[in-house]
């Protein structure tokens, strides 16, 4: 009975993603019947999007699944990847972050009560991290830091040192936030092997690592930096949402690199598990017809495929079930009048002409180029809410 | 009267200098009647030797033409660059530096009054300091922080991240000790010269450089590391002072790279002046002749040059003087129980056949190959007593 439950915790930790690393330290603890405990980091700099629905659901599952959950809002991470922005814009934009989050958790009807929100400002420059920061760069080379984020971290020769700087740091939070395992995208893989070599360097034990695949965003590969309407906005309204959606790239019958195809599989199916139902439901009314009900990613491809299910049939599908988790998000924003002050100081109205800052190559999801850009772009939706550089 | 006085304190501050970079910083401060603030500073890791003359009669120096002057005991950077040392015996260290140092200047007869000692672990953990590495390391560039330490820091693409890192603490140490100048060898240069760009980038100010020439080794060069006798300890008694110094590598009439010249000139006579007599006698006792009394090198490099001044006839005059500078620094170490105790602790007698450490590449001197080894090397003598790597 205790094995099945195991079992069965570790299958709903494990769903959707790439691959786990040292599975085994997270199967010791369920076995144990105890609370693994898995974290997540982002630097709190752009507006996180409906691209954050991807980790969030995962962060949603392993909560579901009885773990004890740790977001890392990486401040000065997003301080320092912008650091034109005042260091009171980073805490408003850090509070944002902790609202938005956790009503994205409610939303999909998951308890927050064991879910930790933690600013990185709150350890990160405490004198036992910081003598490890110094201890760890030590003991690992240029070579290493810079293979370990290679795939996070622009490589050239004038990219400044805090990106060989991050990994460490990284690796860090690890031992420091107290986690049996990091989540994170597969583009985060080479900073995990890393860690799994570099903390116990200092001693400290070995984690496991939850990797993601990487996902085609919504609106399907490149988008126009310029154009506003790209990004679906945690707050906009419904009908922006399906203005969106059916802007968004689908060619009929191609299911590879399909953002409305992942997002049914990386979020709205695993949201409907979540709240109950288990379903994606067409709707064919129009055409007279019964409407398409699927509880599988499989049936939908065949479907899209056959061009059973047409972009036309599925856009308005997928704006609504997007539109029924933003509204408990929503309700809760226009129900709290702190979080709607917040809003309005993290993210005051751009002015015109924004100059473009540089990425400075971190994997926090936030610091990300098209968020470091201001916010008023598009970041392709992936697992971690990440692009690579 | 006052353009005077402040012209003879520059001199002093300047004497035997290779260069000054923004002197004037240091002038404005003289001309306002005021004390310039220096800072030198040095890893407490290899006990310190006679080479540490070198840097200590400049800040003797300092101090005679009115500094206020602070000594970094960078003991973090000692820690890190042997992290097989335990903590304890870094701080047991930072401790008998403290001691040494201080009696060394005494021994010159200069007021130590003016002189500070501060632990690098007293403010390089702290949040600001941290805060400002993070932010220092986002602005500046790997390549440039690569040249920035190119003389002292390993360049190696397997040489550990702190060496990338250092430079960065460096600069900062500058801000963080409250200092109009710093002070160092011409090796330093980059890193004094990356100095003057890099902390107007957070906003301070910029400041002077004081830059020792590269002095040659009392030893004349290469050593053989298996030799202890190479290495002159400050606690060494007259006869193996005397020893070690008929030993040390002087060809006849070659003043070129000439240790025992360049002890002299960077030691023995500056040193002569602060104590008064500003003299360098040679007897000649044993042939008959009159002393041979200098004032200054010039004359003695001639006298060297002609064979009038033999290494027979220079060697027991270095050794006389050299012993002269030891003694009250020994009279002070063996009234001085607590001192006694602590030389115990942070040296002790070193087991046979030690792995060798190797260079974490910074640019106090105590971090240098020679010295991260044991305390059993000679560290050719240099300005700052640092050997490049």
């Amino acid at each position: 009975m205790a094995a099945a439950d195991s079992n069965q915790r570790l299958a709903l930790i494990k769903e959707n993603l790439a691959e786990v690393l040292n599975e085994e330290i997270i199967q010791k603890i369920l076995d144990e019947g105890k609370h693994p405990k898995i974290y997540w980091g982002t630097a709190t700099t752009g507006r996180p999007h409906c691209g954050y629905f991807v980790p969030a659901i995962k962060i949603a599952q392993f909560l579901a699944a009885g773990c004890d959950v740790t977001i890392l809002l990486a401040d000065i991470h997003g301080f320092l990847d912008n650091l034109k922005a005042p260091l009171e814009l980073v805490m408003h934009r850090a509070e944002f972050y902790r609202h938005i989050i956790t009503a994205m958790l409610q939303a999909v009807g998951v308890s927050t009560e064991k879910l930790r929100v933690v600013l990185g400002s709150s350890y990160q420059k405490s004198p036992e991290y910081v003598m490890d920061v110094y201890k760890m760069a030590s003991l690992i080379s240029e070579h290493d830091a810079k293979k370990a984020g290679a795939e996070v971290v622009k490589q050239t020769d004038n990219a400044p040192l805090s990106g060989l700087l991050y990994p460490i740091l990284q690796v860090l939070d690890e031992q420091y936030l107290d986690c049996d395992a990091q989540f994170g995208g597969m583009d985060q893989r080479k900073l995990f092997t890393a860690a799994k070599e570099w903390l116990p360097k200092l001693g400290y034990r070995e984690r496991a690592h939850l990797l993601n695949p990487m996902v085609p965003g919504l609106h399907g590969g490149k988008m126009s930096s310029s154009d506003p309407d790209s990004k679906i906005d945690l707050l906009d309204p419904p009908e922006t949402v399906a203005k969106k959606i059916k802007k968004a790239v689908a060619a009929p019958q191609v299911v590879e690199e399909n953002g409305l195809l992942a997002f049914i599989e990386f979020v709205l199916l695993p949201a409907a598990r979540l709240r109950g139902s288990g379903e994606f439901r067409v709707d064919r009314e129009r055409d007279g017809l019964e409407p398409l009900v699927y509880t599988d990613i499989e049936k939908i491809r065949e479907d899209y495929k056959s061009d059973v299910l047409t972009p036309q049939l599925l856009k308005p599908a997928v704006a609504r079930d997007l539109n029924a988790l933003l509204a408990p998000i929503q309700e809760a924003f226009q129900a709290n009048k702190e979080w709607q002050e917040i809003a309005e100081k993290a993210y005051p109205p751009p002015p015109k002409k924004e100059k473009k800052v540089k990425n400075k190559g971190t994997r926090y999801p936030g610091a990300s180029k098209e968020q470091a850009d201001g916010a008023d772009k598009e970041l392709p939706i992936r697992p971690n809410g990440e692009t690579p550089n």
